[in-house]
């Protein structure tokens, strides 16, 4: 797993600032981070290939700060749940840097580790093997974008006319505001994944 | 909507400069915008007042460049897997703009005549006033992480090994790669929530 040449400690120093960096500007570039350093640009390149990598580092520091303890053993519905939600708390705590995780491929041994947890989950339940990854794929979508939900306004609808939005202002009347908003939005929605996902069994 | 001394174009090109922007840096910032546009931060002020008001226009511009001919007859289950589509191909052009747009209160009365369509249709199809925004908002989510990963690469996990993932892979064995990978996990997802969704009306 990397570079032994490299201390630990400089590899996490670097994983975390780039999550700070993102959570900050919701972008990451060399100059910037090596700013954030206080190191210049070259010197960053000593220890690490160059973006990817970086990527890398920051999932290495959120799999160190969060995660991991998951049930495996549990039915497959409570396990994936499980697994959403911790991967949902993790993501929500970093929301400028979802669309980087997202879309960097996942080289690491410790995010392959995980990905068999789940594989085996789901082979083990009895889904086809050609749709467990479209599966997880289509949940992790659904829990980036929640996480990005998570720190939206606690109201995103205002101002909304009654005589030209008289069905959307009865739904808003009844609609609940606050964090409560996002965190029931997600709840609903993976039940109703989960709820999908189990009639592909059948 | 707005503010009727400015010129139309003005703020066109200022949204579409501002979708522009967010495509190529994932951020927005009024000095960059300012400088995309060639004029004084200034200058901007004129025209908008500030951020919240910049991702109007970036609305603004999506909408008129897409969407829209929906046909909000049809039953609900196909109508609002229209609208998914749709809005899918809308955000996937701009990927970079997705988290901007996620979690920017919706002032917009465009917006509200969008929300009041769905909302007139989850109405009619029967489900429960306090659950259609969450529903909602659970699909906006699904579908803003499947337009982050349509722009992932299309193998997103590489390097496994077999000794110490055999589970997983076996699953990547038998799993689809390049643009048909984040394509079928939308579809399988979509399909999956629908069901749940249909499941909260028995």
């Amino acid at each position: 797993m990397g570079r032994p040449r490299t201390p630990l400690l400089d590899r996490r120093r670097i994983g975390a600032a780039a999550l700070r960096l993102a959570d900050e500007k919701g972008t990451l570039s060399i100059p910037a981070l090596a700013k954030a350093l206080g190191v210049a640009p070259s010197a960053l390149y000593h220890h690490v290939s160059g973006r990817d990598e970086i990527i890398s580092l920051m999932r290495q520091e959120l799999a160190l700060t969060t995660g991991g303890g998951e049930d495996w053993s549990q039915p497959w519905e409570q396990a994936l749940e499980s697994w959403a939600r911790s991967y949902l708390s993790t993501f929500a705590a970093h929301p400028g840097a979802v669309p980087l995780l997202a879309t960097a491929p996942l080289t690491e041994p410790f995010m392959h580790a995980m990905y068999e947890k789940v594989a085996e989950l789901l082979l083990t339940a009895g889904f086809a093997e050609s749709e467990i990854m479209p599966l997880i794929t289509a949940l992790e979508s659904f829990i980036l974008g929640s996480a990005l939900d998570l720190v939206a306004p606690p109201v995103m609808l205002s101002d909304v006319a009654r005589e030209t939005a008289p069905h959307l202002s009865a739904v808003l009347d009844r609609t609940a505001t606050g964090q409560s908003r996002a965190a029931y939005a997600f709840d609903l929605g993976l039940r109703a994944l989960l709820t999908g996902f189990r009639d592909l069994l059948t």
